[in-house]
């Protein structure tokens, strides 16, 4: 399959909720799909809705790769810590066309549950 | 990033549950983000069931910012109480491209839910 | 608002579960939004693994309303009953520009859990 | 109705939880809608983060049927076993327009919860 997808993605629904239960961790993740031959080089930017935005935080998604990326870890997004309880959103730029897919598990107040949608691409 | 998005956005299933629990109040969010170096000045309208729309409810996204306009909150619709229990929709007209995604949580019946979706834009 | 959307919408994913709970039944929705200025006529189509496609069923959205049309109320689908734990898919077509979005409430197993999209439209 | 979607759609968020509660298999199906009047000769690829796609997996939807392949069923996908516990993302592309809505029901952890989407097409 040839690259396919868009250059550039927008997930305004982001939020990682403070609490946790079930033993398992509440948190988001950025779905990235790259099916091109190609690695695909990313870059995040967060935006909140009472100061700047933060990024870019540039991540490498290889070629024929998925990659899941968890939003909850820092290590993983060159050492920004997002805060939680607070709502952000964030864009997804790319050099090789790839596919965002968003979603958060929420284990707060004792629940478990999901929710997810494809970003706006462009 | 430039401005990004669509001036016309688009969501059928609007629906402010009666009851919560957990100590979270049902609730749903339009999530709006502006990635545009302008502020983004938006319009609600709410359509109804059986009886005439409501609106425009005017807002202002400022410029790279989002906000997650809690649709229970009257205070933030310029007085405009969303009835609970009650099935709506709603539009988001802008006059600078923005992105849109529509969340629910359901807390009644002693449940707590997420759905999500992006809106329709154009 | 002039009209806006689109005339053909898509849902591959329609379950009804068996099982209630909550006191709240099993049921899904096609949320539809009108816009415009003219009633819109819609035909809905109802699609299966191993059967023959079902309708057209035939409703009217009014003008500058929203109609969320219970899928497991035979009475609105002109005495269409779907049968419940089957999985089926749904088109809707109009002959004003609408928009659809799909969405599912599952209280069998004594849970309670909500999903919602965007339909496909062309 | 004419035949209308895409020949390829995108899913980026797989993954088959390990767990299981309430009697019901945690699982995901993607949900294909085939509306037109030839059957669909679909093709999954499936995507890994560290490893090799794998794929073709060859399936046929009949005209003017929907099939809602579950994705935790090996006989199915034509003895590909996908793994439990390990992000994962597909696409399928089809040699007539079909529409794809991917969901995931998730019973771990003793809870009960659903997710979906459209998925991305070109």
């Amino acid at each position: 399959m040839t690259s396919s997808g868009k250059l550039r993605w927008f997930v305004p629904d982001g939020y990682l909720p403070r609490e946790s239960s079930h033993g398992i961790e509440s948190h988001e993740a950025a779905c990235l799909l790259n099916v091109s031959g190609a690695d695909a080089h990313v870059a995040f930017t967060f935006y909140f809705e009472d100061r700047d935005p933060i990024g870019p935080v540039e991540l490498t998604v290889s070629a024929l790769r998925t990659w899941h990326v968890r939003l909850d870890d820092s290590a993983i997004l060159g050492g920004v810590e997002l805060p939680r309880g607070v709502p952000y959103a964030y864009t997804v730029t790319s050099d090789v066309p790839i596919v965002l897919q968003h979603s958060r598990l929420d284990t707060s107040a004792g629940a478990y549950t999901l929710f997810t949608t494809l970003a706006y691409g462009e």
